[in-house]
């Protein structure tokens, strides 16, 4: 068995890599694809890193191995950039993904094909609790990418062109590094700058309602999708994977009672209408019931997110 | 005022011309647009009818002129077709109308855009009346494109890169002529041929509920919805058009009271699988509501189908 991960040198591929490799999957080779080069997250000789530009002519074809049969398709132009860079957004975020689709089915139909889309598919006038027989009218130009990308990947499965899955993501957190270009990256940034002693921004009010998944729960559940018999997802292959629904100021509240109420004195509030109308377009909550009754996994703290984040990235000998 | 229609030469591109000139609509010229030459439903020297393959690299800037403020983008690959052809299907019904959204963007955002969609947008597991609130889970290719190009539609609109409208159309009978590849041709055949004295064949079963709307209620929601102001709409711009709920068995019955019992002796049901799975995977009854708060018109007997084709088609002088 030959694994790809497109977005392999960002966040969730470089965890992927490693939770494969920790987890003792029994694969022959596991390949990183990114525009910049990943590092290899496990001293494993089964990862294989390769720096490449997908949406290049060609080059889809080359990494497309005679014995592919999982494919995680994470790579993405995140919500922010998309909604700046209008055309990058439709290139990577639409194009790329029926290239990769279009690659599958003629490679090997039954390649499992896991697309990872996003709670942002959903937007405007949304009920208190989101399921999955709500309508997607995402009111950014990243949700309308990925709510097309979750429709192509139903429709080639559907005709058996590949076996895919597609799992809506919660915004994820707390991410290490750097803020990035997704509208939600203060969500990270509030909680990860204060534990490292910086000062934080927070683009929005302490009530607004937020849908999230540790990175742990979410590795583990984008592991459990592709593991998955094809019969268990039904007609429609989109599930909405669990999270935790949580307001800033739980978030804050959480963070003083790990940290100390002084951290909290790192965090000034500086509201940000770019940032607001999309992230306050999200649910604040969705159904986890269909997702929890296919096995997959929800957080239950958002302390825990905390102490998830100082074992991963503070206490490491 | 310059007005183009796209499936210029197909039979509601021929109404909704022919419904331009006979409504006294103020507009310098219209432009009738399809693979085949269409024909001048008017004798209206404002109507310019044009061969032209949209689809070929170059095309769709010689049909835009300086003055064009309306556009209906009508042309698509039908239901059982674009099933059958995988790949013409995603040419036509999705990027022919993203390459038009993209030329209309850079041409003159305030550009009217009307996008004829489908209810086979729905499918698999639906409420017993469909709403704007029902997720679009299509089981066809030709609903998998269609909902796709609404969500082009609507973030296009978002953007402001054009003036969007979504109109989803029911199925629309009875339509004259000879049968075509829509998985729905045979709602007009079975009534049509047997007015006309031929035998018609009709693949589902006789409980099979449809989500109708006549040609001439569908060609006025049309133009109403190219009409309304773009306030109206609300932040999303797709509109279920009002439909009528009718078995197979109700328009038999309905073809018995018109045209005499002995009509229906010229029907014989004959399953048909492979349509069966598209036409039975659409909904059979659609809210109106939102559809007539915004001025949509509605139509109220099958009976009135039947007699509007037979005005239309069969007593010309």
């Amino acid at each position: 068995m030959q694994i790809i991960i497109t977005g392999g040198a960002g966040f969730l591929g470089q965890r992927l890599a490693k939770a494969f490799t920790d987890g003792n999957f029994d694969f022959k080779s596991l390949q990183l694809v990114d525009q910049v080069m990943p590092a290899n997250p496990a001293n494993d000789h089964r990862i294989e890193c390769r720096q490449a530009d997908l949406t290049e002519d060609g080059v889809i074809k080359t990494i497309l191995k005679p014995d592919t049969s999982l494919l995680f398709h994470l790579a993405a132009v995140v919500s922010s950039h998309a909604e700046r860079d209008f055309d990058l957004g439709w290139k990577v975020n639409l194009d790329l993904t029926r290239q990769l689709l279009e690659a599958c089915r003629h490679h090997n139909p039954s390649i499992r094909f896991v697309f990872a889309s996003s709670l942002a598919v959903y937007g405007g006038l949304l009920p208190e609790t989101v399921g999955d027989t709500t309508a997607l009218t995402p009111l950014s130009s990243y949700g309308s990418q990925k709510a097309m990308g979750e429709l192509l990947v139903n429709d080639y499965s559907r005709k058996k062109f590949v076996d895919g899955r597609v799992l809506r993501l919660p915004t994820v957190c707390i991410r290490p590094g750097r803020p990035n270009q997704a509208a939600s990256s203060f969500v990270s940034s509030i909680i990860r700058e204060p534990l490292n002693g910086e000062e934080a921004l927070c683009p929005v009010s302490p009530e607004l309602a937020l849908w999230l998944s540790s990175p742990d729960t979410v590795i583990q559940n984008i592991i459990h999708g592709a593991l998955l018999d094809a019969s268990a997802f039904g007609a429609w292959r989109s599930v909405n994977l669990p999270g935790l629904r949580v307001t800033v100021k739980d978030m804050l509240d959480a963070l003083g009672k790990v940290a100390g109420r002084n951290t909290l004195d790192k965090i000034q509030f500086k509201p940000d209408p770019a940032i607001n109308n999309i992230v306050s377009s999200w649910p604040g909550r969705i159904d986890n019931d269909p997702a929890l009754k296919l096995g997959f996994q929800a957080d239950r703290l958002f302390e825990d997110f905390i102490r998830q984040y100082l074992q991963s990235y503070q206490s490491r000998p």
